[in-house]
């Protein structure tokens, strides 16, 4: 039994992760941790928790952190969470990280786009980008796990194929995506009060969202050159899910057989990614670890699109299924 | 032209006023003030207004009301509203109060759920309740007007010919009600933060919503004897309506045929109260100031339904109907 | 491991129960049937199933489901499924029928609300109605359970103590329901057309409900005494959930106190009903197995209030609560 | 007053302008037909119509056409609308046709795209492509107009400024676009069943939509030169809307100043198009005839952004822009 402690359980990604471990036949929730002005029962928290979740959220005390876990999925946000994780590692834990904070590995543009200095280089040099269908090996036998952006990951998926093959140019992609709102998180705010999201659909984020830097470094990581990355996040009406339709431009002709036939191979042995024979729909994946992926060619463009649940795939089902891999579990346990 | 001002013009009532008499053929707003700390100009406050509202929301100041304005739409919150009110009538103008302050007769009942002494029981007494439907004579002429909340609204038109006829007991009727979530207002909440309300619904204010005694008085107005109403709100993850589902005791032994009828004749020379052939939809009466009634007799009881936009006739149109209604304009102008 | 047919697999109880056997741990879906023009591979039907579930759905045969299952969940449509049942019994498996054709002990009275005649009146006496809760031992060693409608389920739990204790008048309960769209099925339709159901709410089946004997038939098992319920179900914009408030005239005066003691001596022991010291909402036991309840006393009434997921608690995941008790199992397996 | 008739009232842009002309203060609705099998009273096909339009929708009759109406708004499908439309204009009204039968102007490839062969070439000829804001001149005084379909209204209001300054390559331009499901029409379909629509998001027409040839055309009218429009329409789970992100590749340097400067040029005397300072929000045009645009320049390429109501400034309410157009009335009456 993996002992699994969360720290910054109070929010979504907290949430998923308690929910998704209480399902996990060879993990359990063993300390769950908030700032202290946000801590108490975990089923008055969290409606959804009542009659499964009998504990405490309490302020993080490292002793019983080393006492009770043998992960800590860390759920705090950017710039927080590097104040924390060396002395989660210190207290003889693995850590799965949720934040930026270790996922961009030159520390001047990660200072670039999250304005502030990055304190904790020694760990950011040894962590693994925790992507599982692209970097499994690299994840294997670590401590320290940087668990992927929700946009990065859908981008990823679609794209890693294509790149990895040479078939398309690298300083010309576009990657539109749409998340539902709980890619915000839990704070109430003015665009997510319900009568101003609710029927309604607009961008954001526009030419400057962070997660464009972290797309950059993995699509040139799987390159094996350097790629640029035209990101326009939008937000739509539903609760779950990211849609990323990317456009590329082919370096040369290229059928949809062989496209297809390129992307079977390529996740011929993943089984969270699926392939589909037309656009994937973000209901199909919602509460789920896959990621359903369609690749096409038209007007001299080939579209990749791919479709996870943010909260799953993108955030907490990732993060577990990192953590199947460093604990040499069955990487799907606990993600049927 | 009636000339309008719009006094805590920065919430959702507010902005329907707006779009309301920006169609109305002989009204216009002239005047739009809000606490200084949320003035600014109306289509940067109000996405929908750009291109349409060319005017600054101010602080109020009375001389400058006086002057520009014939009628105020009064949209601020119970218990602000009394402390303005004297002061809109004392400048000359009209005056239609959204708020609940001028609503409960009974001085002391408005105390009690309020939780606020009344400070200003002489307009109290002088206000009429802006029901059109129902108290038409009342209102024409009026200075002050109390325009209704929206649940009463919605339960008093399902409601008024039984009571009228006396056809259900007084003392058991429940009001089973449901609101789309602009009902909550403008100021993000927990509750009303997008991932929670989206696929939610609950019931709220049970046993202690301060609509119940509106109902009851407008209620034991119209049945000429004391009403007892248990009224149970509930909100579903939509923007606008209010669909009202209430149980009643008939008296004595009356045909399906016989209620249609009654309503038939109670309704039939008014605009905006349509009668259905079975259970009213708010959709249909999104962005309207109709109310849609059916009532029926089943299993011993009598169901009335009513269906309404809580913004329009349950706020913002019903004011507009009242104000056609004292400037001796027809009843029904801009409401179309 | 139990191995489990899916009969009638391309409806939304079908995806539901494959989606909760495969997640469950001492259970597998070995056969999957539905009418010859609907069948197919699982996976070509539901875009949810890509990856999870490598078969085909096939024509019942009934030689290969003596051979391959152990039992048949039947989620046939009323009428259609007392045509199988007898066939299924027969082939040796268990039987968990989700249709209403053996929920009403009384052939009269279904033959009045179903309008057709009952075809198998001796499994009809044979089978256990389905709610653990209240009829756990009736359940067990049993080889057809009527799996209880969804509505019948919300309002059992919320009522039950009630009706155990002698609190109420059993000739005056209003069970007031709301259910999400996909109570209404897989079929199109123009009510629940996206453009005519979303923000939407409306009633139905005013007066004529099927649920309405059912759950009088349940009620006054659970009371000793006939029970009238005047039932009124209503749709909302949101895919699963039924909240029901119930209101009920107390026998005597009884305190929200003793009412909350009471509530929680009965349901002491259930691992899926839970108590909640508000309103429950749909979205906390949305994809659970979970029931929340509460209950208390206002204006002369005792309102009860019960949220439950419709194809969860209301369907498939009961029916796997259900097989874990036929097969000796823990009661809660595959449905955390 | 304008009379006017509209053929093929029972659809969703049907009652979209029975609404938009019930409000319009120099039109009334004088005729409303569909197909026979269709007709009956307005107010029970449309229960939004109740108490508003006590009429008839009757069969078409030529004779009474001519009678009644100065005007027929023609909401007929592609293909049927050319069977009807010679016949509307022999009865001597003016004709603004919904259908995309007379947009494109080359009939070999309305063929292409639209797999019939063209039967009214005649009047393709003679008609104006009813986008006011672009071909005001030749819309006046014209008979029969063909108004533009919802996704290239937006696209052209989002780069016409773009286009006609020869800034952006013309074989490179992405329209990426989100419609609400009305967008789908009124019949109910799988795809648009509430319990699938509801909650999802997805991308349809890959390099097959109808609409781009139609943007193509129009683009390569306000470029001067062949433009290449690569199309990609999804749907959201919203009523209304239509946002469109186009990507275009610059010719040359230019900044954002420039750009706005550029637009708001462009634009100054439109009264339905707003320039925004950030992303447009469908929520902000829903109902209205308004197209809210933003341009900007971010990592090499430009984007320009564009909201639109699908059912108005998309059809019935550019329709009515047009009809007062070529009746010689203020453009905005009855679309405020």
């Amino acid at each position: 039994m993996v002992r699994v402690a969360i720290i910054g359980a109070t929010g979504y990604t907290g949430l998923e992760s308690i929910e998704i471990i209480s399902r996990h036949p060879q993990a359990q929730v063993t300390y769950l941790t908030a700032l202290p002005e946000e801590c108490g029962h975990a089923e008055a928290i969290f409606g959804r928790l009542k009659g499964k979740c009998d504990m405490q959220i309490e302020p993080l005390d490292l002793n019983k952190l080393a006492k009770l876990a043998d992960v800590a999925l860390c759920c705090l946000p950017h710039k927080v969470s590097m104040g924390f994780v060396p002395k989660l590692l210190d207290a003889g834990v693995k850590v799965i990280d949720f934040s930026a904070d270790y996922r961009i590995k030159d520390a001047k543009l990660y200072e670039k786009f999250y304005s502030v200095e990055h304190t904790d280089t020694a760990n950011l040099e040894k962590a693994a980008y925790g992507l599982p269908e692209l970097f499994r090996d690299e994840i294997k036998g670590k401590d320290l796990i940087a668990n992927p952006g929700c946009y990065p990951t859908g981008f990823t998926l679609a794209t890693a194929p294509l790149l990895k093959h040479d078939l398309i140019e690298t300083d010309s992609i576009i990657n539109n995506a749409v998340t539902g709102a709980s890619g915000a998180g839990k704070n109430p705010s003015e665009r997510f009060h319900f009568p101003n999201m609710n029927e309604n659909f607009f961008a954001y984020g526009i030419g400057t969202h962070r997660h464009m830097p972290e797309m950059e470094q993995i699509a040139s990581t799987v390159a094996g050159t350097s790629v640029n990355v035209l990101f326009q996040p939008h937000v739509g009406p539903f609760d779950r899910g990211i849609l990323s339709t990317v456009y590329c431009q082919p370096k040369r002709d290229v059928t949809n057989d062989k496209l297809t036939k390129i992307y079977e191979e390529f996740y011929e042995a993943e089984s969270f990614v699926q392939l589909c024979t037309e656009s994937p729909s973000v209901k199909d994946v919602a509460g789920t670890n896959y990621c359903h992926v369609y690749v096409t060619h038209t007007k001299g463009k080939i579209i990749a699109f791919s479709a996870i649940d943010n909260l799953v795939k993108g955030a907490s089902g990732q993060a577990v299924q990192n953590m199947n891999i460093i604990f040499g579990l069955d990487e799907t346990l606990g993600l049927g």
